[in-house]
């Protein structure tokens, strides 16, 4: 029997998969699970982009140029103008997700053996894009004692090595919610330019930052036309996960023009997504304010009641829907685990996504975990009272 | 400004990207062209297909699981279980068209530096995508004198290293429309098997296979249970190239869950081109057969027209809806961005893909060219009478 590969083999398995079949079996003994631990909303996909779908023009399912339609470019451009973005149409290729665009951004501006910087914690599945494109991902940590802000830059500095050719944030963050300000931004961008490294933001969140904080893209930073690259998608913005329509989005037209080619290889993307998606991005203010106001009661009623149990720390985060919490326990992945296959409440339990996956080392995030706000107020109160309740039986429980 | 990696500066480009600025110069002054470059056919989608999106049932448009829909993959399997292709459909993972079958085939089975054989001429992209996995290419020549029969055995046996990892084919071939026989597969897989090697078959071409001939899939060869792949597509058996629902196939368990980690990492394939591809696969008889009529009589109109051309030789390939024809021209390239530049004939003129890009080496198909035959016939013998005229008056010509 043939080997399988070395990257094959390093691929990680995120603790949240671990925890699948778990989650299955406590269904199948009757539990009812109260799902916190993926990105997937429970709020119905923009109507706009359900009728695209229902209307579907053509009778030939066809390519579409690699880059993507250019009218989907074209409207996807005037939108970002709205949001300050002031790209061209050009400057946009449509890929297959959000996923796509950092995996064709790492190859076409990183080698097999080059290092790139995140903030951890940080989006699991940047380490898989990385390893399946043969890059090193180098982390800096961010503390939950100052509710996940960027780490002093000193720290980037320091891994700083001839092998660094770029960094990846997320803004706002994925998994802690975390909007970066002006300050820390131009702290980044100082940074790039000094070590002439590319830039990769990852602002799907874009939609989602509250309390009147100022969400800046590395768009919109002066100097970085040829080192930013913001990859986006449509999947959050208008609750349409299944499209897998995202973009890569930058001035620079030798990354551009090289990004191109692996697009090419793959032909084109959906081409029912991006029907969908420009439709999509002509959402009622109803629609997206609705779903708006549904995210902030959310986060209100999760901080407010994961603060309210004992041991529990939570941050109020000013973005995205996730919030990482510290939970008083040995280990949060044990615990998350534990949750499923020992322990039920009024017949209910809670599916959680175990810090540890969203850091390069195994010991820190081992308390904590993400909490995805993508279940109803009522629900989410359901899921509170019972996490309460879990960690006053769990064994492993660290404060008495 | 930063500098893009070298894997990016090494993407190919293929012959025909260089043509679509001509043709659309072309078409700007007025000349029809007649696109016999591209495998995107003008045949309409599966009407089961299309009525499947028009009816969307859901209206979260969401995440599927990372290995595709199960409803998909049951379905999958009882298609391939009547065309004698026995698998569960746990040994199927739905895939963003065939292409990224192939991408995460190549990460999961061989490592940076390896080497894969493959007969050339070869679909273009499997150089594209051994590039973006760092994966180096052999290829070992099949002849036009022969109909692109595979070359003999030896020939690969002298190419493999401690390197050699796999061997992909394509079957029937794009671009030559060969269907290799039970003994060519057989000898394949005795090679295999003494080498311990890894098989990519691409079979998304298995439902246009004519005169009879019999088609077998590596997935029905005895002893290749952990050594074979079945790349597959839904692109082309029902004309819906836009989904993007492929299908990476195997009975190898190990191969199978690490190629499942890379599924997982971009998180699910398009929700819609599974629910459509899903009802595609009960495309009525009528649907398929008038298909294969088609393409059937647009195989004879062409290999015909062509032979009557002096100087032009065409093999009648048995399978897909490609021919590789050699011209009596001093360079294909020149020629075909002649035919767009230099030329027209009652106010049209042929897009033809030049043969260069389907070898690794430039002088092989230097006198070659592809043609898909997905026009219909008045415009195939349309675009015959001009290629004609286009030969008679070309510079380059070297038979007078």
């Amino acid at each position: 029997m043939p080997r399988i590969s070395n990257r094959g083999s390093q691929m990680p398995q995120s603790p949240i998969r671990k925890l699948v079949p778990l989650a299955e079996a406590a269904e199948k003994q009757g539990k009812t699970v109260l799902r916190l631990n993926i990105g997937q909303p429970d709020i119905p996909t923009s109507d706009k982009a359900l009728a695209a779908i229902r209307n579907l023009k053509s009778n030939i399912v066809e390519y579409s140029h690699s880059a993507g339609m250019e009218s989907l470019r074209r409207k996807m451009a005037e939108y970002y103008k709205r949001n300050n973005i002031f790209v061209d149409y050009e400057d946009i290729l449509i890929t297959t997700g959000g996923s796509e665009a950092i995996t064709i951004t790492l190859l076409t501006c990183l080698n097999a053996g080059d290092e790139i910087l995140v903030p951890e914690p940080f989006y699991a599945n940047y380490y898989s894009f990385a390893t399946s494109t043969d890059v090193n991902v180098v982390a800096i940590t961010s503390k939950i004692e100052n509710g996940f802000a960027l780490p002093p830059i000193e720290e980037f500095k320091k891994k700083i090595t001839p092998r660094t050719k770029g960094i990846i944030i997320c803004n706002p963050n994925n998994p802690t919610g975390y909007v970066y300000s002006r300050r820390e931004l131009e702290q980044i961008r100082d940074l790039v330019l000094e070590h002439d490294l590319f830039l990769l933001s990852d602002e799907v969140y874009r939609e989602f930052v509250y309390d009147n904080e100022e969400f800046i893209s590395v768009m919109s930073l002066e100097g970085l036309e040829n080192h930013a690259i913001l990859i986006d998608s449509l999947s959050k913005r208008y609750s349409a996960t299944g499209l897998r329509t995202g973009a890569l989005v930058t001035k620079n037209k030798q990354l551009r023009d090289t990004a191109l080619k692996f697009c090419q290889a793959r032909l084109s993307p959906p081409y029912v997504g991006q029907i969908a998606g420009e439709a999509a991005i002509d959402s009622s203010d109803e629609y997206m304010s609705g779903m708006f106001q549904e995210y902030l009661s959310r986060r209100k009623c999760l901080v407010e009641a994961l603060n309210k149990i004992p041991g529990v720390v939570c941050p109020t985060p000013k973005g995205a829907f996730y919030v990482m919490a510290k939970l008083p326990v040995d280990d949060a992945e044990k615990f998350a685990s534990w949750m499923l296959s020992d322990f039920s409440y009024q017949g209910r339990t809670v599916m959680l996504a175990p810090g540890a996956g969203f850091y390069t080392v195994g010991d820190l995030g081992k308390q904590e975990v993400r909490l995805a706000y993508v279940i109803n107020v009522e629900d989410i109160k359901k899921a509170m009272v019972c996490l309460e309740e879990g960690l006053k039986q769990y064994p492993g429980r660290t404060i008495r």
